[in-house]
């Protein structure tokens, strides 16, 4: 009899024990660093999402579908003609080739739901997925929940004693990357521009990557999202453009990072049809189909983003807000990992020290250093920020303490406030400091 | 080396075989009666989506939401602090219970969606879900996808010599149900009102199935997206109200359904903590969370619900347009099943031939008599409708060959339309009937 016992038997168990870390029932970072547990004041550069609205023009695109039938009702699974026909020449220049809006482009409940849905296709159980660290923390329960087994490969951050960085002086350590390669590897997931450092990778690091996905026959999912926000001129190369790797890459894209909409969960994968088939499939039973009328708003983006010239503009103000939180670092002095893409901005937390005996919280006590500076910035500076070893795998979270992430997806407004209240850190350097 | 070969290999053949059936691979019902494979003029009454848009002053909440800026960011994954209590203050009545918000209620991306958390998050591999013949077609799919075994009961028509039938002369057969429960049996999935039969299921008989779940100890997924549209005043009994069934229960609700919104993927789940608490896990790493303004339009729905009287003059309208159909029926001297709930009515279609040496295509032509009947209506009488033994599995594919489903979520005027072209069956109807 499978004993449920009232309560019922949930694999949630099984799962956290796959992960062989504890840290699966630990409390997420973004629980412990939620405005409800931060002082009242605290400025919020934790979760990244906008503290403005999307652009006016394409809310009302919403509203416009809203007022329709069509557009209140079932899409087809592989989303709204519209819409596929906007991404379709949005990206056709970008991928330098046709793209053909009913096998190779599928429209997904935000970037999120349609990795989810590749994972549920592609992953038989054991198969090996690798990831960069820093990952976007859903990878890892996501290949799990799938049957997946991670395989984790750090990105390195430049040496302690560089003085001024940017997020491509993190590297791939290529022999490491090649060893990492079992027999039992089935994809590999690749971030550019990059959560949470920033990068953007060099079209030399992408054609290291694609020798060995070619050597071993492995899948790629290039995870765009961020492909929109890249600064100072710097070019964004696209996995599926390098020789040889369409076949083997799905592309994924988010309406949520594009147009400051997060919660609209529109995202889309593009890819060659025998990838998009099967995750068709998937995507078809777990959501059926994305919501219609913010569809129909995300088309219109795509549509008309050009000649509003929207994407520069949006690059401009993104720019300006990186640059105040920059001068809040330079300021003081701090060292940091200048962002070439993204709205995320590492600092480096190495040169401070941690109050003694200062009263954590339970959730906060047993973690790394990182959560513990990020719990005394958010009470003593008020400012919130997330610790990045959550973006590590236990037993790499050595890295990833050393740093902690910025979100500067917030209105220049609030990005001054907190430009304020960050000078305020001086108070926790390390007294002994040049 | 994970052989992907260029064409990456996905499960899709696994789950195909684990189906047991080669139906997997033939063309989905909704593809084959797709309005593009059918006359220009022909009236859909296939799929279960409106012809006409939500209410108004719903779609004028969204509008709303649209122009704030958090109701455009991502929701907490639980759902917005809004609509959890809206769905509490909409609840609590009906389920004669205190729901909290914080952990019995989770909103998911359609009902839909919450179903496919639940079973990701409850199915191990050989866990058998029972489910009632005919069924909603995804419950399939989703269950095999997520590892699980489908067990069939069938729902039993009325006899045929029966003249005038209701969805309650369809029966449950306790016997049989009682004998399909293996030692690896885990859920029942209930749909009352059902799809597509129309059956509000009785106190007594869910009383049967509540005293078998606690004989055996199995949670039970109970499915009432459409509790809102039952008609002649039956009363819709709700499994968890049951005595000692809350603890077991998971209750499925969809705003797509109670506000003409198919296409808005809100839907919820209600159930104790440890059903909900999993099945969050779940969906976290599935959609993360449901988009943010249409929750704050279903919200709204819920709010003002009983002001504006709006589930009353909801069913009167239904009630209306099954009438339409009803007449058009009778007029003709036809078997149907009356329903007591949703908007779908079956057609009982023994009393009709099939013209010889009728020009199928390929996908109709292999397939049961009921998808004949289907395609021939579509082209002589320029009406379609849903085949029915696409919701029982193979084996039991000759209870459902006997049924075409309508559905009547269209406007009157749509209706009265397809009622005159209805009368066009009279030349199909079998030359030796009475
Ligand atoms: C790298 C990365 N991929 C995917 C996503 C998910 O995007 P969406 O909100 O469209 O699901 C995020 C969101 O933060 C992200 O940072
Ligand atoms: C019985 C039943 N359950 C669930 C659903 C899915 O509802 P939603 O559109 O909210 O995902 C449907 C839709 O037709 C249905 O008929």
């Amino acid at each position: 009899m499978a004993a449920i016992n009232g309560a019922p038997k949930s694999k949630a168990t099984t799962y956290a024990a796959r992960l062989k870390t504890g840290r699966a029932l630990a409390l997420d970072v973004w629980s412990i660093f939620n405005q409800a547990n931060l002082p009242a004041d605290c400025i919020n550069l934790g979760q990244g999402y906008m503290n403005f609205p999307p652009p006016q023009w394409v809310t009302d695109a919403a509203s416009e579908a809203l007022s329709t039938v069509a557009a209140n009702h079932y899409s087809h699974p592989r989303g709204r003609v519209r819409l596929r026909e906007a991404i379709k020449n949005y990206y056709e220049p970008l991928l330098a080739r046709p793209l053909d809006p009913n096998s190779e482009i599928l429209v997904s409940s935000g970037a999120n739901e349609g990795q989810y849905s590749v994972f549920t296709a592609f992953l038989n159980p054991g198969d090996e997925v690798i990831m960069f660290e820093p990952f976007f923390d859903q990878y890892l329960p996501s290949v799990t929940f799938n049957g997946g087994t991670p395989v984790y490969v750090p990105l390195h951050p430049p040496p302690a004693a560089q003085a001024k960085t940017t997020s491509n002086d993190w590297t791939i350590d290529f022999d490491e990357l090649r060893r990492s390669i079992t027999p039992r590897c089935k994809m590999i997931i690749l971030n550019t521009p990059h959560n949470p450092v920033g990068k953007v990778f060099t079209r030399t690091e992408l054609e290291g990557i694609a020798a060995l996905a070619e050597e071993f026959d492995l899948m790629v999912m290039s995870d765009e999202v961020y492909e929109s926000l890249v600064f100072d001129g710097k070019e964004h190369v696209r996995f599926a453009t390098l020789p040889r790797m369409w076949e083997r890459t799905v592309t994924v894209g988010s309406a949520g990072k594009m147009f400051a909409a997060t919660g609209w969960r529109v995202g889309w994968l593009i890819g060659p049809e025998s990838i998009i088939g099967p995750t068709l499939a998937a995507q078809t039973r777990i959501v059926f189909c994305t919501n219609s009328p913010l569809q129909e708003a995300a088309a219109a983006g795509l549509e008309q983003a050009a000649a509003r010239n929207y994407f520069a503009t949006e690059v401009a103000d993104y720019a300006e807000r990186r640059q105040i939180i920059v001068d809040a670092f330079d300021s003081l002095g701090l060292k940091y990992t200048l962002p070439e893409g993204t709205y995320f901005i590492l600092l480096d937390i190495s040169d401070f020290d941690l109050p003694e005996g200062y009263p954590y919280p339970e959730t906060v006590a047993g973690r790394g250093r990182d959560f513990k500076f990020g719990w005394v910035m958010a009470q003593e500076v008020g400012v919130s920020a997330i610790p990045v070893s959550e973006f590590y795998c236990e037993e790499h979270g050595n890295i990833g303490e050393k740093f902690i992430r910025f979100a500067f997806c917030k209105d220049v407004g609030t990005l001054r406030q907190a430009a304020v209240k960050l000078a305020g850190l001086k108070k926790l350097l390390k007294k002994n400091r040049a």
